[in-house]
């Protein structure tokens, strides 16, 4: 199970600020943080302003790289910045993964011959030109699409994450079981093909956002997910999944539950 | 949906304590308690160290009874005791429930006449003489024969509720996906059955029992349980349950997880 710490996102402003000032201590110290907290590979955004900002990406990777050792995600909307970070990139850490890939043939055409070049995996959400379908069966033909899009480019189906995307519920009642059936679709017709989903969106809008992004979390394990964006400094949340894995016969005799209860970490 | 509060139940000690010095003030204020954190049906269970008590069983109706106007669930392994609660349980207050029979013949011919004369719901758990089985499809199969013998006894499917039971999920680590497989069987084939489920046997022999209830309660919402038998005080519980619905679009607009928030029960 792939926990991809969502923490260091320059759509935040106070990890923008702390980009601005070049903070090595800051950054080191959150990636350390979300490692210890369970995280097995860190998202790196250093936002959307600026598609020429190179140094600051290969800054960024570094300062991580030098306090971590586990396998960076790189998420940008310029794949020059995601180009900047691969070749920043320590490959001793392991395969670096690429946030994201659309079915929009612009962003694959710019994409995917780094994913090839650097033997990244990628991550491709369902949504296309015309945007995010609403209903599961909808998201799944795009999957189906993009998976022949990213096959035919030489990349193996092991190496591709599908995101089937979140609506918040806020905005749209049936939302989380859109997703769900999403997941589940996948699952059941492509059990080659690798799924992961961001937790947060879910819940924007509402109040109490971690109680809505808590239930969620459940769920998703249900599906057979692969892979996780949270927030792994959310001890709570984390709790919530080593439980979720012992009940859903993920964690066979609770062993991980209980070395995170031995730990202080229920 | 129903949420029966479990809290009254003498085979937790200092309950017991409490019901042998007659201490109205404490199951009053427990009774209401329980109301106010949002259950509509409170479990009556006075222990099962004696089948000849009928006395305790209806001073404990009574005393709950004159605090708060919800239903009651009569939980006792012995039909003598049942009886007596139903003589002295008022039935302005609702139809009560009878907790519970199982496809035993003893169990269903002493049970079945107390629903009938009290024009109960009553609760049937999926076990026989053999036991528990140990996957969904056999305990749909006694689910089956279970409602047939309480149809023969001219009770309505209306008034039945199926628990398909909880192992500890200690035990056997696919004892949680054994329940919601056959609360999805259940509900695909019989619409018109009810379906109810005991939450915290699953995290039996676990430390920190709270997170694997936690994380059992999203899934067993998704599978459109009816009811939920649950300690509503716990309110870290009850506000995953809001948010759970509003989650699975069973609380259109989050109308009810936002007048929770209001409450501050979030």
């Amino acid at each position: 199970m792939l926990i991809i710490g969502e923490n260091i996102n320059a759509t935040r402003k106070q990890i923008a600020e702390k980009i601005e000032l070049r903070d090595t201590e800051f950054f080191q110290s959150l990636a350390r943080k979300q490692v210890e907290s369970g995280a097995n590979m860190l998202d790196i955004n250093i936002g959307d302003k600026n598609p020429e900002d190179r140094a600051t990406m290969q800054w960024l990777v570094k300062t991580v790289q030098d306090a971590v050792q586990v396998p960076l995600c790189f998420d940008s909307p310029y794949f020059q910045i995601i180009q900047a970070g691969l070749e920043a990139y320590q490959f001793s850490c392991g395969q670096p993964l690429v946030n994201s890939v659309t079915a929009e043939k612009d962003r694959l055409k710019s994409i995917l011959p780094l994913v090839k070049k650097y033997h990244c995996s990628v991550i491709a959400l369902l949504m296309d030109e015309n945007g995010i379908p609403d209903n599961a069966q909808d998201r799944f033909s795009i999957a189906r699409k993009i998976i022949q899009s990213i096959n035919d480019f030489g990349i193996l189906s092991e190496d591709i994450y599908l995101d089937p995307l979140v609506i918040p519920v806020s905005t749209d009642s049936s939302s989380a079981i859109t997703t769900l059936k999403t997941l589940t679709l996948i699952r059941e017709n492509d059990p080659d093909i690798k799924t992961v989903s961001g937790m947060s969106n879910i819940s924007y809008g509402l109040p109490e956002r971690r109680i809505i992004n808590q239930a969620f979390l459940p769920l998703l394990l249900e599906t057979d997910i692969d892979a996780l964006i949270l927030d792994p400094t959310d001890q709570k949340l984390m709790a919530l999944f080593y439980g979720s894995q012992a009940l859903l016969g993920k964690d066979l005799f609770c062993k991980e539950y209980l070395q995170a209860y031995r730990n202080g970490r229920l």
